[in-house]
């Protein structure tokens, strides 16, 4: 395959569009923020805004098109929602009906697009701050909970948050603290430290998605609201027609993840 | 009038309720938030949430009613949306129908609540800070303007943004960019310093609303971004209904300034 890590994110975008590309996205244009796909037809958006609204940390909205629209105008110019991702997914009533690399013959003149930040941005800036991600160490997808955190529910919408889980050695976890929450726009500062029971978390090698990963002695378990949270709500209440994203499959943004910072 | 210093604002939103209090708040319950009231049907709700959304820093939503609801279960339990503010506005097709004490007898079941952030918020920061707020030294209402910065459009709301001015001395211009960006609920950091001409002000002796003040040798004008801002874009569409608080008549939130930093 060819060197990616050169390409700018419409050149990613246009390969991903000619079907070239059809891999998770992990790893591509780095510095450059990843986006999870929520499309839903216009008489459930509302409901939709009001709980990312209602939930900022679990649902950090990047952009919401136009109803109909298949453009971005700030986060990624010239993109095209329907092709522009590797892969998506689509949902009838709760039940999974497809995996697709290109879902314009299934766009309607009634679908909202909501693209919602990914921890990939604010890994970026951990990494950077010197602190492991033990996920990417052993090779795994990050591992992620179903809490006993209730969201604020929004209309039809409603479900308990989804959080991943990083352990950090002790001596990091102010500057863990410290780091993320100057990115609220990305989920932002963790929603708990510690025990995991203190959120319901009865055991951490056994995740709700993703991977479990090794805690070392002299590690603490450290929780951050995750953007499967909105699509767990989502889910829930059984749409009639949903698309989304296939699971690290994401839109790869023209934003900087620094520029995310508050 | 009895000296209202020490009522928490649930108490103060009881005499308002009883029509003991029908002046501006201004002042009431210090250290406290006081929010800006917009309601509109249910079938404005979507385009103005994600107006909202996509111009945050003059539209910060503090909370956002369920339909029909009269009740807020964040920022001030209890509250009664229709009778708890001291005087409201009603427009019909933009053009104001009547101003009330009391709307219970105009609420209807599609009705939406906006609860929008309000300067106040940051002023009481400011002033922590050390910093003179010019209006309140002269008695005024804060200097306000309709700026040549677009906001993003959304469904049937567009506009400029409005922003609000305060003559700040040079040696204290960086403080209060900072004491304003900690707190992003409530318009965060200003959206320009200096040359008023830069942002399509020709003179800041002429408001779009308030009052003008002074400026001093030594100082500069900073502008914020104003909760003005989706009142105007609400008002430029004539919506056939909708319900705003009177100017500067808001309802007092439990909720502490001070809670409202990132």
């Amino acid at each position: 395959m060819t060197d990616m890590t050169n390409l700018t994110p419409a050149q990613v975008r246009e390969l991903i569009r000619r079907g070239k590309i059809t891999t998770p996205t992990s790893g591509m244009c780095p510095g450059f923020a990843q986006a999870n796909l929520v499309v839903l037809p216009k008489n459930l958006a509302y409901d939709f805004l009001l709980f990312a609204q209602r939930n900022p940390k679990p649902c950090p909205i990047l952009e919401v098109s136009d109803v109909g629209s298949r453009e971005l105008k700030k986060i990624a110019p010239g993109a095209d929602i329907a092709r522009d991702i590797p892969k998506y997914r689509v949902y009838e009533n709760g039940v999974m009906t497809g995996e697709y690399t290109d879902v314009s013959h299934l766009w309607r003149d009634d679908l909202v697009s909501f693209l919602i930040g990914c921890s990939f941005s604010f890994e970026s800036e951990l990494i950077e701050a010197g602190i492991e991600m033990r996920h990417n160490t052993m090779g795994r997808n990050v591992p992620m909970y179903i809490t006993n955190l209730p969201c604020e529910p929004a209309g039809v919408f409603h479900g308990n948050m989804v959080v991943s889980m990083r352990p950090i050695p002790y001596d990091q976890v102010v500057k863990a603290v410290t780091v993320t929450a100057a990115i609220p726009s990305v989920h932002g500062a963790p929603v708990h430290i510690g025990d995991p029971k203190a959120i319901g978390i009865e055991d951490l090698s056994r995740t709700d998605f993703g991977d479990p990963v090794d805690i070392y002695p002299g590690e603490v378990p450290v929780f951050w609201a995750c953007g499967v949270t909105p699509q767990s709500a989502v889910m829930a209440s059984k749409p009639p027609f949903v698309i989304t994203h296939a699971p690290g499959h994401m839109l790869i943004t023209d934003v900087k993840n620094v520029s995310l910072k508050g």
